[in-house]
């Protein structure tokens, strides 16, 4: 078992990483204030594959769940399904002190994260991530949010979990393409924060994650480390959290303008680092061969590195200026100088096209 | 002009109440970032009232505001309003250093800043409350929400603005009946904190609230201050802000019971704390007079202190069980010992029954 506090500017909490799902000795009382009821939001998927036996477990420390179940996939995250949720809870007379508990991928714990934090101005929340994607990052810095259908994100809330619980058996179930788009995240912490996590993400089999043992319990913790530094560090956003944006800034904009289809988002961040990398070089940023050696670990991976077919300069830089982060003129980036070494680049949005054309 | 610093444990903000409509010299950076963009959230009575003259001091003061205006009344305060202003925020390009600027009473104020709230995970807010009751009370200590079909304000979130700019004048084309229910939550602050606003409450005339010069502004004021030291001494409501439901545990419960027609909010509060000081007296707990003293200042300012016909005591009792505040078994009352000084109490909902039936 691995732990992580997460310390915010108004409270604290432990991300666990362990080995068996729910091994407790005893709970927070903040999650047992309503006589042990709570309320488990999932989707139906993960609950063919792990409802009974977390309810179980649930049961076994003295929870009594309330499960309900959504429809999968990015499609659910909409202000019609959150306010299902939230009327939901008020039939099962859920109150101040029932806590919402998220078991699923980052849709889920979005989702209901945003429930949790509405629902009678908040309710205690816990995230169980089931992806390699969310135990390694959404689960964790307290973001949750709906689309709108203008985009992606458009509302949400910080709103920090009492407690992240992470069982690596998850993974056994999970395809390996999204094994591979969390390992993609992965690598973007070692980019920016610390080189130990390159060498062991690349140690992992996107088709049998668990086979190194403890090694992807391991690799699960230092990006959980990494992560919950970075927000400790800044909270809502604004400063360094932003480091966490490597590769993303490229990534969203490939995502929109492929319509969210076809790509995941583990895959456009993986195209979204190399070309940031390559920005990164021509400004001389980067030290030579950042790039090589990012495409070199993508390879290895099986995740892609090249722009796909179609996506031209013109429309990556109009996908950066409609990024709903942008509060100046110019584009920020989160640009890696070398493996854990990371600095915020405001670049305009002209010399960006610049750039990209030279590159090619 | 009055400044009371509202501290909560993020941050602090002014609430500034003066005689003159945005009389700044300079304005706070954050309301400034994009350049002077906001966005103005009010509803069809205020902006045929006071639109044309609050645009026009804004763009004196730098701003530049775009108008999103929305139906009056309580039916607004609705999850398809709120998402129809967050589109048009995006359709207005708003961005995360864009601020809210919510013109209104409580509906406006509570729609807008869970709006301000949500749109991009938060974006600056401000309040220029247009009632007594918002200028009092909704205003000042971060409340937003929304209603679902089960009930009020079952969604929302605190999110505190970064000022409060209440101008006295709005008043003078305030209806007579919605000055009585704010001058109903002023006599709630003189009898939960600061016994010096009895005497000013009863000053006022809620036909020309503004007759007496400068003591509406005091009033406000001294209202202001001791919501501010409440909501400082306990941001998200678990303890001594609970202070401020004296009235409101039997108010909501009467408005629910009516289906929020034919009484005010203030009304039912009046109601409220003439019976929940009964129930004081009968528990020993509040002085002897109490309850008179309460129905005098009432009948003064022309508000109601009896129960409705047709509501029993069997139905207050099962309102107040259905509160959504509630947590345990009991019903928690703020119960006043004498003017100035309140504590929390549990009741059994059959103890509050039998008491009930021996008062009448």
């Amino acid at each position: 078992m691995k732990r992580t506090i997460v310390r915010t500017g108004t409270k604290s909490y432990p991300v666990i990483v362990h080995e068996a799902l729910l091994e407790f000795d005893s709970l927070p009382e903040q999650l047992l204030g309503d006589d042990g009821r709570c309320i488990v939001i999932t989707d139906e998927n993960i609950a063919e594959l792990h409802l009974s036996h977390f309810e179980k477990k649930l049961r076994s420390i003295g929870l009594k769940p309330k499960v309900l179940t959504i429809a999968p996939g990015e499609t659910s995250k909409n202000s019609r399904q959150m306010l299902n949720l939230a009327q939901e809870m008020v039939w099962q007379e859920a109150r101040r002190n029932t806590p919402v508990i998220a078991l699923g991928g980052g849709v889920v714990g979005d989702l209901a994260g945003l429930v949790a934090s509405l629902y009678l101005r908040g309710v205690p929340f816990v995230q169980v991530p089931t992806t390699l994607l969310a135990q390694v990052d959404s689960s964790i810095g307290g973001k949750t949010g709906i689309d709108l259908p203008e985009g992606k994100n458009l509302l949400g809330t910080f709103w920090h979990p009492e407690a992240v619980w992470t069982w690596v058996g998850f993974l056994k179930t999970l395809p390996a393409k999204q094994v591979r788009e969390g390992l993609s995240e992965c690598l973007k912490y070692g980019y920016i924060m610390d080189p130990a996590i390159l060498e062991r993400s690349t140690l992992i089999d996107p088709k049998n994650p668990l086979a190194e043992g403890n090694e992807i319990m391991e690799l699960i913790h230092l990006c959980v480390e990494s992560k919950a530094r970075i927000v400790g560090q800044d909270v809502t956003d604004k400063g360094k959290r932003q480091f966490l944006y490597f590769g993303h800034r490229f990534g969203h904009a490939i995502e929109a303008i492929a319509g969210y289809k076809g790509i995941t988002h583990g895959e456009a961040v993986a195209i979204g680092m190399t070309y940031e990398s390559l920005i990164a070089e021509s400004l001389g940023i980067a030290t030579t061969g950042m790039t090589a050696d990012i495409k070199e670990r993508l390879r290895t991976l099986g995740l892609p590195y090249a722009m796909p077919r179609g996506i031209t300069v013109e429309m990556l830089v109009e996908g950066c200026k409609r990024d709903k982060k942008r509060t100046g003129e110019g584009i920020r980036f989160a640009l890696v100088r070398q493996p854990g070494q990371c600095v915020l680049e405001e670049i305009d949005p002209s010399k960006l096209l610049k750039i990209l054309r030279s590159i090619g």
